[in-house]
């Protein structure tokens, strides 16, 4: 399809111009003055144009779990969160579909699935999620979330102290696995990749590491994997690798221009010159951080040294919002109450490039797509500077983020389709979809946890909580 | 008017229960199972229902200044904020008006204005905001801010070292008209109440405070004023009086039942067994203390010293969203990276108690309002679990605090009068507002910033900030 967006308002270094933009096939074919219209005119006066932003790091399978998980910490919550995880494929699907659709409605172009499966039906639950993503038109990378040690793994102390079995499967048998989803499931030029996803060194064995790697090095796969997410970890990277378990990750040679570092708090200062030299992306989910009190990531230092830094909104379990907008504000905001020199604050301008470009960056496909720049694919947001919450007419990227947008996505493209037009997802039928979710969810009972009381007592020992 | 609610799902103790619920005249008449219906029935299946809650700290004419003002700590942000005040009684009235559409739609029934007055029209603006409270139909108090020293005082060695003049009018000139508008414009059966509102310790002398505390006490109003809302104002209560600004308040009487602290960012535990003592209530601003760098409010800590603790949105050029449900949210998510234990953080039914009684005990009005409870005023909300920001139906409560709800809101009492219904506001045409903002703010042009320059380089040096 071929569109000539009309009258569109881009911000330019620290001003606003207004502008025609053509998108012929996937692409942004022009930006100027007055450019004659090809295909199907776009009133966009009074409408605020910028690229789609990338949603960082999401478990779409998460979507049937917000509201409900306590507010615990990551090693408690966890416990909850696997203890009531969804267990049919079509709760996959449906969970990408709502994932998808609170990616879009809220900026998002593109998403991250750090992707609970099922257990024997993995290339399935990749599937399911793939077709979802699909449907919505939204731009997907789908790394199956994958681990080779026990839980307890999670846990200071935990392998040592806490009961517990291997691993259900081995190393080797999860690898084969996620190579059939790659032969199978990977298809760059429909818009769906597929990215290798070992949880996180608190889980994983090197092997799974090295193996993730080689796979990525094989297809030209990005990695993705939580990073020191909280104050246990860092504990545990000291108990297994007797210092940092970022150096241990470049040892490995698992960081490079194509990782995406999810969280990454508990980081040192030579950690963040190891992730300004491989070129890796942190991914900044403030939300999950503060539910989590996982703590607040040194995002301020990474920029200062030079790290690229996305945002994401993170599973629903513990970002019960899903909202790209709300996960920028937060994400940039938070910092300001961590270095007094406002000067080195994140401006909202500075915010949405990390969103997009920043976020594009992430996935390796920063030279493709994620800002207005002719010859890029046409990832672009509308949104309507007539909505009240957009209003007073003061400085529209500013209100954009600082303030709670409500409603205000007015068109979306994704690799030049239109996929949302005056508010409306056209792809998918949002309505049909709330009321399948609100069907599914009405047998609602209140959940029974059980690891919990398993690991408490150990967590609150370790950690040196009293009572 | 008489309604009889069907069905509402409420929060009991840890669980819900479905229940009918009569309103007759102002008040709760009845809570219970099949209870007859009596005036107008109210179908409230799949709704959520809770009291209001009151937005304990605003400025409703920055409303035309959110998306405005660059990131800048307070002492700054408040130079560019007064060089770009509205100087029209209009603006002050759709101010209002834009405040009370906000709280409104985000489940506030009741706010606290501390309203920026227009020189030599004090009467008239206080008029023009009550005027829109009245018309929109939600419970306001009305603070004016006042102040009776010059704006360089706010600075540590501000009055030593930048050039003023004196505070354009005097003390008694400020109270004078203080007492006018409390005889012309308190209303408290019409909903309206006039509360005395100095700025804060830091601009106002005890003879204001003085002033306000005998007014306070001659018409039973509120007392509210900005506390220690950053570490600036903590070393000029150091160079005012050697010490504490809390127990300066606390030694001119100023702190009772009736007063109410915004933010409250900057006290140590003295501080806090004083606002625990004299039954003050600190209003928290989450928001608007993370975008001004302000600090972290040390809530868990007020909660465990029997502080009362609500929330509020602030002014809108501080928090360009205005939604109580977002302030609610990070409000008390916030705080779970200042505490390490989990068992102390602030669950959702805790924060919901803290905006509905919390806020009416910050108000004085505890025992008339605030609470599902048979014999009060019915301030009522009805969220719409059908909305896919509430769906799936999990624990509804959680959700609609941890989520991002939107246009959630199904209906709306204040004191009885129903002014929302099917999620519309029924008191005053929202889109005919929409558009006059639209037509008001089309002339915006890049605003031309002075007062900062007087000020930055003096805030840089006392702050040790280095360049």
């Amino acid at each position: 399809m071929t569109y000539t967006l009309r009258s569109a308002l881009i911000p330019v270094d620290d001003a606003y111009a207004t502008v025609d933009v053509q998108i012929v096939d996937d692409r942004i074919a022009a930006i100027g003055s007055d450019l004659p219209t090809v295909g199907t005119a776009i009133d966009a006066e009074n409408k605020l144009l910028l690229p789609g932003f990338v949603n960082g790091h999401a478990h779409s399978v998460q979507f049937w779990q917000r509201g409900l998980i306590p507010q615990l910490p990551l090693e408690l919550w966890l416990a909850d969160v696997f203890d009531t995880a969804p267990t049919e494929l079509e709760q996959t699907y449906l969970g990408a579909l709502g994932t998808a659709i609170g990616t879009l409605m809220s900026g998002g172009t593109c998403v991250m699935d750090h992707l609970y499966v099922i257990a024997g039906h993995e290339v399935e639950s990749v599937a399911a999620a793939a077709r979802a993503y699909k449907e919505v038109g939204i731009r997907a990378f789908i790394a199956p979330l994958i681990q080779d040690m026990p839980f307890v793994a999670g846990y200071p102390e935990g392998l040592k102290t806490l009961p517990h079995k291997p691993y259900h499967q081995s190393t080797a048998a999860i690898l084969a696995i996620m190579e059939t989803i790659v032969t199978e499931l990977h298809e760059p030029d429909a818009g769906i990749q597929i990215a290798v996803g070992p949880t996180g060194f608190h889980r994983c064995t090197d092997a799974l590491f090295e193996g993730c790697r080689d796979l990525s090095d094989r297809y030209n796969l990005c990695r993705h994997i939580h990073l020191l997410e909280t104050k246990a970890q860092k504990m545990l990277a000291q108990e297994r690798y007797g210092g940092s378990g970022v150096k241990h990750l470049q040892q490995l040679g698992f960081l490079d221009h194509r990782t995406s570092l999810a969280h990454s708090i508990w980081l040192d200062e030579p950690d963040m010159a190891i992730l300004a030299e491989t070129q890796s992306t942190v991914v900044h989910n403030a939300l999950s951080n503060l539910r989590l009190g996982s703590g607040i990531a040194p995002v301020l230092k990474y920029l200062q040294a030079g790290v690229n830094v996305s945002f994401g909104c993170d599973g629903a379990a513990s970002n019960d919002g899903q909202d790209m907008l709300e996960a920028i504000k937060i994400g940039s905001l938070l910092h300001n109450v961590t270095d007094p020199d406002y000067q080195h604050w994140i401006t909202p301008r500075k915010a949405i490039n990390m969103a997009a470009i920043g976020g594009f960056t992430g996935v390796n496909l920063a030279d493709q797509v994620g800002s207005l720049t002719v010859g890029k694919q046409a990832d672009l947001v509308l949104y309507d500077l007539k909505n009240l919450s957009l209003l007073p007419r003061t400085d529209p990227v500013k209100l954009l983020v600082l303030g709670r947008p409500t409603a205000a996505v007015d068109s979306v493209w994704v690799r030049g389709q239109r996929v949302v037009a005056d508010g409306i997802l056209h792809t998918v039928d949002a309505s049909h979809f709330t009321q399948t979710v609100f069907d599914y969810s009405q047998g609602y009972s209140k959940p029974h946890y059980q690891t919990i009381h398993q690991v408490e007592a150990h967590y609150r020992r370790v950690m040196g909580l009293t009572d």
